[in-house]
C-alpha cells in the first residue's frame, strides 16, 4: 500500500473509531491502517474469516461491527479538501510536524491530529509545559495561570492546555499576551470549536500558536472525550501544572496521565479555604506532585532554561529572602550586638555579662561590629548604629 | 549532695548561663549541678585547678569566668519564694511534671522550666502539636491558625506555640475558644511577660493551659533567645505546623528544630501571591515538609486520633469530593449515557453508533442505566432522566 493510501486509511479509521480506542491501537501494532480498513469495509473477506479463529484477534473481530456502523461518516475527498482549504491540516505519525513524544502513549497514540494555526506543533512542544485546571477557576487561579503562562512565554517555553473556560483560557491568554506560542488541544473537532464563546480566543491562538484535535473537525465533544483528550495534553509537554482544581476536577485526570507518562506533575498551592485549591493540595500531599509557586519553579523542576527569574537563589540553589548585613553575623556577634544599646552607651564588661560571652570575645566582636558599621564608641562605651528590633 | 541541694544548684546555674548554653549542657553529662556551681563560686578550688590541665575540660574552664560574672544575679531564697507565691512553679528533670520528650534535646535540654497555669505540662504535651508562624500574619493565616487550634482542641490535642503576635496568638486563641489546653513557651521570663500587650492573653492561657519559660522570671527576651526558645516548642510536641512564614521567618527555625528532633514538620499552603506563605511553600517544596490543609491532615500525619473529621475518605484513605451516582458508572456505560438525549429520544442503534459501542453492549448498558434511574424508554427510543452537563 502506498504512503498516500495509508494516510487515507488512517483518516477513514479516525471517523470510525472513538479517539484513543485501545482495540484499534493494539491492532495497528501488527497491521497497517489500510489492512484494518479493508477488514472493516469487508474488502478483505478472507482476513475477516480468519480473525474469528484466533484468540488474540477476538477483540478486533468484536470491534469490526461497531466501526462498520459508522462507515457512512467517512468524508469524501472533497469534504476533506474543503476543511484543508479553510486552514486545517492533518499531522500524522512520521510527518515532520508530528510530535514524537506522542509515541509514548503506545496503543493510545492518536491516529492523527487535525491542526490549525501558524505555529509548528512539533517545534512548539519541544519546550512546553501543560497548564491545566478548573473551569470554575477563581480570580486567584486565573491570575496565577495568566502570570505563569506569560512568564514561561517570555522565557521561550510554550503553554499547552485545553480550550475550556477558567484556567485553560487564562493560560492561553497569558501566553498570547506575552507574544508566546500556545497549543490548545480540543476535545471536539476544530470546526465545531467547543465552547462556541471561545471562538475569538481560538482565532487568536491560531494566529500565534496552534489548535489541535484528534477528532473529526465537525464532531462535538463528548463527556468521556474530555478525559481521553487529556492524555494528549500530558504527552505533548514536559510536565503538567495544575493551577486550580477541586477534588474531583478533570484536571486531576491530566495529572494522572502525566504521571503515567513519566512527565513531571506539578501543582500550585492556594488558600486552604478555597475548594478550587483542594485538588492541588491533594496532589501535593498524597500523590507526590511538586509544589510550584511561579514559572521559575516550573522551569527549574522540568529542567528548562530560564529558571533564574524567580527570586534570589541561596547556597544549594534554594531561595532566600532579602539578605541583611545582620544575617551574616555569627550567633556570638549577634548576642553581643543585641546588648549594645541604641541610646546612651554601655561598657564592654557590662555587654559581656549581659550577652553571656567572655570579655575577650566581646571586645573582639565589638571591634568587628564597629568595622562593619553596626556599633560605634561613645562617651559611655559602645552604642549601636542600626536600631535592632525583636 | 541532697536532691534539694541539687535543685537549688540548678536554679542558681540557670541565672548564670544563657538558656541552652552547650558548654553547661555538656558539663552536666559528667558532673552534678552542685559540683558545677562549686566550680563557679570557687568553693571547689582544687577541682578548678584540675580543670585547666584536662583538654576535654578546657571549654568548661573558659566558661567559668563568664558565669562567675553573673553570680550576683542568683536570687535569694526569699525572692524565689515570692515568685512561687504569685503562681510560678519550677519543673525540673525527674519531676512528675517534667515532659521527658525534652530529654531528646541532649546537651541543649533546658536546665529547668518555670511554669504558670492550671494545666499539667507533661500531661498536656502527651497529645500536642506546635502551631507556629509569622508575627506579621495575614487575616488568612490567623483564620487558619484559629480554626486549626480549635479543631485540634475539640479532638483532645493541645497546641504549643510562642507568645508573639500573629500566628502564635491566634493559635492560643483558637485553642482557648474551644475550651482546650494550650502551652505558651516564652523566650523571656514569665514575670517579664513579653510582649506586654499580651498580658490578658497570657492570663487566659494560665487559667486554662500553661505558660513556660527556661528564663529567670524577670528577664526580658533577647533576639537570639527567640531562636533558642524554638527548640523547646519543637521538642514538646509531636510535630510542628508552620501556618504562615515569609522566607526568612523565625518560624522556619522551629521547623528546622523539629526536623532535627525527628518530629513531624508540616506547613500550610497559601496563595502563591502572598509573601507570608512563601516560607511554607519553600518548606513543602525544598525541605519535605508535609502539606497540611486542616486539623484532620495534621492528626493523620502525626498519628493522633480524631483524623476522621476532615472530609470523606475514599478507598486507600484518600479524600474524595462529593460522590454522585454518575461517578459509579464504568466508562462504557458513561459513554452510552452521554448519547441518550434529555429531550426527545434516540434509538439504541443510533446511541450505539454515536457512543462507539456495539449494539449488544449498548442494550445491556441501557437496561442497567434504566434500573438505576438514569434513562427511561419513550416513544422515540430512550431519553435521559438526569440532565448531563459537560
Amino acid at each position: 500500500m502506498s504512503p498516500d493510501g495509508e494516510r487515507r486509511a488512517r483518516v477513514a479509521l479516525s471517523f470510525l473509531a472513538q479517539p484513543g480506542d485501545p482495540v484499534l491501537g493494539k491492532a495497528l501494532r501488527t497491521r497497517t491502517a489500510s489492512e484494518l480498513l479493508a477488514l472493516v469495509t469487508g474488502a478483505d473477506a478472507d482476513g475477516q474469516a480468519m480473525l474469528a479463529g484466533e484468540a488474540e484477534d477476538a477483540e478486533l473481530a468484536r470491534a469490526l461491527p461497531r466501526w462498520r456502523e459508522r462507515l457512512s461518516e467517512i468524508p469524501s475527498t472533497g469534504r476533506l479538501a474543503a476543511w484543508q482549504e479553510v486552514g486545517m491540516r492533518l499531522i500524522m505519525p512520521g510527518d515532520a510536524e508530528w510530535p514524537t513524544q506522542l509515541d509514548d502513549l503506545g496503543d493510545a497514540r492518536p491516529l492523527l491530529l487535525w491542526a490549525r494555526g501558524t505555529a509548528d506543533l512539533r517545534l512548539t512542544c519541544v519546550s512546553s509545559v501543560a497548564i491545566v485546571g478548573s473551569r470554575a477557576a477563581t480570580g486567584y487561579g486565573q491570575h496565577v495561570a495568566v502570570e505563569m503562562a506569560a512568564t514561561l512565554a517570555e522565557r521561550g517555553t510554550a503553554t499547552v492546555s485545553g480550550g475550556a473556560f477558567g484556567i485553560d483560557a487564562s493560560s492561553h491568554r497569558g501566553a498570547l499576551a506575552a507574544n508566546g506560542a500556545t497549543v490548545a488541544v480540543l476535545a471536539g473537532g476544530l470546526q465545531f470549536g467547543y465552547p462556541r464563546s471561545h471562538s475569538e480566543l481560538f482565532l487568536a491562538i491560531a494566529a500565534q500558536g496552534v489548535l489541535v484535535s484528534e477528532c473529526p473537525p465537525d464532531r462535538g465533544p463528548t463527556r468521556p472525550g474530555f478525559l481521553i483528550r487529556n492524555r494528549i495534553i500530558a504527552a505533548l509537554s514536559r510536565g503538567t501544572v495544575v493551577v486550580e482544581a477541586a477534588l474531583r476536577s478533570g484536571a486531576l485526570n491530566s495529572a494522572r496521565h502525566a504521571r503515567e507518562l513519566c512527565r513531571h506533575v506539578m501543582a500550585v498551592p492556594g488558600p486552604v479555604t478555597s475548594e478550587q485549591s483542594a485538588g492541588c493540595h491533594e496532589l501535593i500531599r498524597d500523590y507526590g506532585a511538586m509544589c510550584v509557586t511561579c514559572a521559575g519553579d516550573v522551569l527549574r523542576h522540568v529542567g528548562l532554561p530560564g529558571d533564574e527569574l524567580c527570586g534570589a537563589l541561596g547556597p544549594g540553589g534554594l531561595r532566600t529572602g532579602p539578605s541583611t548585613p545582620r544575617d551574616k553575623l555569627d550567633p556570638v556577634a549577634l548576642a553581643v550586638l543585641e546588648e549594645v544599646p541604641v541610646r546612651g552607651g554601655r561598657g564592654p564588661a557590662s555587654i559581656a555579662v549581659r550577652a553571656g560571652v567572655d570579655l575577650d570575645t566581646t571586645l573582639r566582636c565589638l571591634g568587628g561590629l564597629a568595622a562593619d558599621g553596626f556599633v560605634e564608641r561613645c562617651g559611655l562605651g559602645w552604642r549601636s548604629r542600626s536600631p535592632g528590633s525583636l
